[in-house]
């Protein structure tokens, strides 16, 4: 017992003087001269003991993007009346890949809430069903047709059904998504949101329909206490030790510099595609993501953090698929990627990742006039059965145009000008 | 005793169990609802323990970036035989702004090592001196000419000085510099090296002038089995603690995706402009950054780490001036970033930061031919006297033909149709 309380004490105590430890010799050129204890700086530590892999050539969770038009979907010119958005991860069956997205062609543009009826799309995703496509390439696309229509009025999903994504599990496919029962843009002042559409699922047989609702709230809100009350969207369901993870987003009640409220992931989990769903009493899992690619990474998930938050434009890696840490930064971001994801429903203990998939191009046309969105392809590795250098330079360069393209507001240009004349008063 | 003894086993057994506690409810929606010990997920945690704050619009060391074209700077058509780039922190004297660049005026544009002779340079930085130009208001700038010329052969520099930075102490004024003896691009087999320029200084009693070179190296190379054997580039003093702290860049021989070597940034600590410079023994203080703007921020110094590395792409801090932890990632930052930072010399305790600069922007011209770096103006809000949640956004849309002009290559497009086929034939 006294050596277990000498070890304790001088544990604490070790905690406490490494801190002022200094290495005697400076740091070696050559890694292999790296004393194994050597007292580091906090940025080198971390490049050794946190990080992968110190170099990023090595680090199999950071890859740049590469992105590339695909063939195969028509757009009526562009006129803002169809778009194809969010789309569902990639499985390949029957010998092709399939993708589900969200498909709208609607007699006119977005035209905003108040525009909208029964043929007036309110937004991009409003009036819109789930449509799905195959590929032999992943670069041109046959588009197969609907998979989830809109049912009748009053069924959850009359006015829209939209960003769905699929599971396998046990052989028969699975479609989980947005059912909206009013047209998005409408304000729930009890929720204080404009996009209230529960998570509605369809099943089949096979990935080629047909599709039978579920008609029933899968993933239910939380209670008008709890930090997933407001919106559930994006679900993103993987099969991990024989039961279904179903990541999704929610967020809190805190208003942001760009958003209503601050978005982060949350985890559900259930013994079968019907549920019930258990949230994990952890959620939210991450702090950031509107858009978020969630996938099986080794024994673990690794999670594509996109747009918003005090982490966006993060790839990070959660072992035991609840506490994500930052495995690297990146840029340039596939927005709402579906991935090819050949691990999503293995249950393997070593996933090999991801190297490609769909995004979508928000604002293909303008914001309003012609609002519409179109499907594109995102290659990277984040694989480990792939090695590619060129996907982990981190030196890209942008063009000139690109920074001068975002100037300064008038306002900002005053505040400049004031505070120039203060110091030249001073 | 005993009680300490305690004491020490119950932390240790708290931090062993802490992370099998789970809470019995959700995370609330609402902030104020959060109870002070809740367990979170990693994520979480970090949002509310490790940054400064859950909230972007709230971390004043976020920012994006916006950019402005500058006036007053000619570049003979931007035919490739001007060039002005990495320039120095700006400071304000006599009722008005002084930055210091690198400037070259020559007979062609840069054209390689092997074709460089006494009036043809080899790279964008050979041939050059030091010049330095006034602004009122940042916007339009008035050239005055060479601050700092090449000295006759065989002094330090006469083949070009370059990549300046400015340090003011007791009302006198440094400008550390990179001095050539050979055109860079040469190759030096003993240190693996292309650019080999020890760090020069010239001081003077006016930023107007004149300057009388220190002819010595200030700031000396490791030896050949140190981090910094190779190069000591791009020097960067403040002024902390009555002493001059000055930043500089080196490199591991460790090569990457993209480099020959490690980027890395190293201390040295002097108690007088002209040395000498003790190196601190926790260098390298960073694991990243080719380019990196260090200034004061509070009572520490904030770096904002651009290209290249493990945590490129983020903006850090460290309050004792040697351990940076990332306080956010952000895009598109400034290249080689001179910053107008009013505490750079203050020897403050609570540094405002910065909200502008100039950077340069390389390629103006193309990448051989007419190459050439101008300079430009960006500004932020990294400063604790500004509040501009424009500049705290972090879901910035850029143009749909930026992702498609990052293409695959003809390798890369192979690779995929052959694991295309082979996932076909399985």
């Amino acid at each position: 017992m006294k050596k277990i309380l000498l070890i304790a004490i001088s544990t604490l105590f070790l905690a406490c003087t490494q801190k002022e430890q200094r290495p005697t010799t400076a740091f070696p050129l050559k890694l292999e001269d790296l004393e194994a204890n050597r007292k580091m700086s906090s940025a080198m530590e971390r490049a050794f003991k946190h990080y992968e892999a110190p170099r990023l050539l090595d680090n199999e969770l950071y890859s740049n993007f590469r992105y590339t038009e695909v063939d195969g979907f028509d757009y009526n010119g562009g006129d803002g009346t169809i778009t194809r958005r969010d789309p569902s991860k990639i499985i390949f069956e029957n010998g092709k890949y399939y993708i589900w997205y969200t498909y709208r062609n609607t007699a006119t543009e977005p035209r905003g809430y108040k525009a909208a009826n029964d043929t007036i799309p309110s937004m991009d995703w409003d009036l819109a069903e789930i449509w799905y496509a195959t590929s032999i390439d992943g670069f041109t696309w046959e588009e197969q047709g609907v998979a989830v229509p809109r049912p009748e009025k009053p069924k959850p999903g009359w006015r829209s059904v939209a960003t769905a994504d699929i599971l396998k599990f046990k052989d028969k496919y699975y479609l989980y998504y947005q059912a909206f029962n009013a047209p998005s843009g409408k304000y729930d002042p009890e929720r204080d949101a404009y996009d209230i559409c529960p998570v509605a699922m369809s099943k089949a047989d096979s990935p080629d329909g047909p599709w039978t609702p579920v008609d029933k709230v899968v993933v239910p809100f939380g209670d008008s206490t709890e930090w997933d009350w407001r919106v559930i969207h994006d679900p993103n369901p993987l099969v991990h030790d024989g039961k279904i993870y179903l990541y999704y987003k929610s967020g809190l009640d805190v208003r942001d510099a760009n958003r209503k409220f601050w978005d982060c992931w949350g985890l559900v989990i259930a013994d079968d595609p019907e549920g019930p769903f258990e949230k994990h009493p952890l959620s939210p899992v991450t702090n950031s993501g509107h858009e978020t690619m969630i996938f099986p990474f080794r024994e673990g998930v690794a999670a594509l953090i996109g747009t918003d938050g005090i982490e966006h434009y993060t790839i990070q890696y959660a072992k035991d698929w609840v506490n994500f840490e930052i495995m690297s930064v990146s840029q340039l971001f596939p927005t709402a990627g579906g991935v090819y994801c050949p691990d999503a429903f293995t249950d393997t203990k070593n996933a090999d990742g991801i190297t490609w998939g769909l995004s979508h191009f928000i604002n293909a046309g303008n914001d309003w006039g012609n609002m519409y969105s179109k499907l594109g392809r995102f290659d990277c590795d984040l694989s480990l059965s792939v090695n590619d250098p060129s996907l982990k330079q981190s030196n890209i360069l942008y063009p000139n145009e690109l920074y001068f393209s975002r100037g300064l507001s008038e306002e900002q240009r005053k505040r400049i000008d004031d505070r120039n004349k203060a110091l030249s008063n001073k």
